[in-house]
């Protein structure tokens, strides 16, 4: 495959551009097991060089502007996590309540968050005032900052695969809360509250997959071509054909 | 490394989990490698398989619920092409009405898409209405539907990577032009417009820094410890030590 990419490419690219198979396969490796951890979290420390790894990539992801509105609130403190524990189980409550029946007795058995569990918390922020980028991109896309910043969740999310360590995304938050117990700044947004730690092992599937919650989407479906709701039945089918025949 | 880990982890995760150092080192590759390209794509076709690939990867980004908000809109109609680039165009004349001066110049001489260039545009939307995942973590977090389609656009941006692929993130668009040339209905937003193709080369920092208009800000800086704005300065700068003595 790298050969045959070198040749095609006739030489107009450096052989430094290419991944071997091998890193292709690795990345695709960290894409495709990486999981949402809520129940596997080991109380095992996180070595500071692997953290500081995994901070590195969020640092590195792309932004708009390269405006790097991000910032990392690390948070390891039991006290200062059972407090936004709490914050999770009252906001929880109220969620449980949209369900109703057999979907509200699943709602409840599911695990949705590792927040004691995990030895590092971290709180990914957007500053929406920081000037660096002087606002290139945004002027038609502001919300393009809090975007940058998910990019530097989903960077640190697949670092941390490769790092063996478990990333949990708790959405189930009073954001207000949230900010007034870590002190954030009014200009400041909260975007994502990640528990990080080692785990005894990464799911197979997805979690709310393996519990029954819902299943995965056929990727064919979600294809359209040139236009919004522009089908193409057979491309679509090749395109989203399974992996590993072709990887 | 990989040995010290199954050590320390005294036989408590499988092999299974554990990433093999070079393994490790093709992720860091992608995510440090990436680039936002503007000016290196070459027309170069991009083989089905290859392409289906990196939708895959999108496909398999963490969302919010396991609700998967997202589709994608493949584009390669030139003459659609040239109807968005225009959008571009009346875009940046108004955006670059913000600079002045030197930073005016420097605005005006930044190439800010490759609309025509990359063989390919994908536009990803979220489609808020979807009911998979029947709001599971949305209740306290609307906003996180559109997050998880910034996951997939990033699984997708360091799947490219290691595909030898160059993507570049436009977001100087009227998003109310975008929707209606490609019909793009209410309950859908459009979040990312991007260029993808084959390059010349990934250049070795991000173009906006080549090219002068900012620089990366230091990691230390960025971090906070147990609360907004508490500082460790000993420990941040270990954790935000430059990445190839640890790698």
């Amino acid at each position: 495959m790298v050969e045959g990419l070198v040749t095609r490419m006739s030489g107009t690219r450096a052989n430094s551009v290419v991944f071997s198979d091998a890193e292709r396969k690795a990345v695709y490796r960290a894409i495709f097991e990486r999981r949402d951890v809520r129940s596997q979290f080991l109380p095992d420390p996180i070595p500071d060089p692997v953290l500081g790894r995994i901070l590195q990539a969020a640092h590195h992801a792309p932004s708009v502007g390269f405006m790097q509105p991000w910032d990392f609130i690390l948070i390891s403190d039991t006290d200062l996590r059972r407090v936004i524990r709490e914050n999770f189980v009252d906001a929880n409550r109220l969620a449980a309540e949209q369900y109703r029946g057999e979907q509200r007795v699943l709602y409840d058995h599911l695990k949705l968050e590792g927040i004691l569990e995990a030895p590092v918390n971290l709180c990914v922020t957007c500053d929406h005032s920081r000037s660096l980028g002087s606002g290139l991109g945004r002027h038609s896309a502001p919300d393009t900052d809090l975007y940058s910043t998910v990019c530097a969740v989903q960077n640190l999310w697949l670092a941390a695969r490769a790092e063996s360590l478990g990333v949990g995304w708790v959405s189930i938050l009073d954001n207000n809360r949230l900010r007034a117990v870590l002190g954030i700044p009014p200009q400041v947004s909260p975007v994502a509250y990640l528990c990080v730690g080692y785990v005894s092992e990464f799911l197979p599937a997805p979690e709310l997959q393996e519990k029954g919650w819902c299943r995965r989407e056929s990727l064919a479906g979600l294809l359209h071509f040139e236009r919004w709701g522009s089908q193409d039945e057979a491309r679509a089918a090749l395109l989203a054909s399974p992996m590993g025949k072709h990887l």
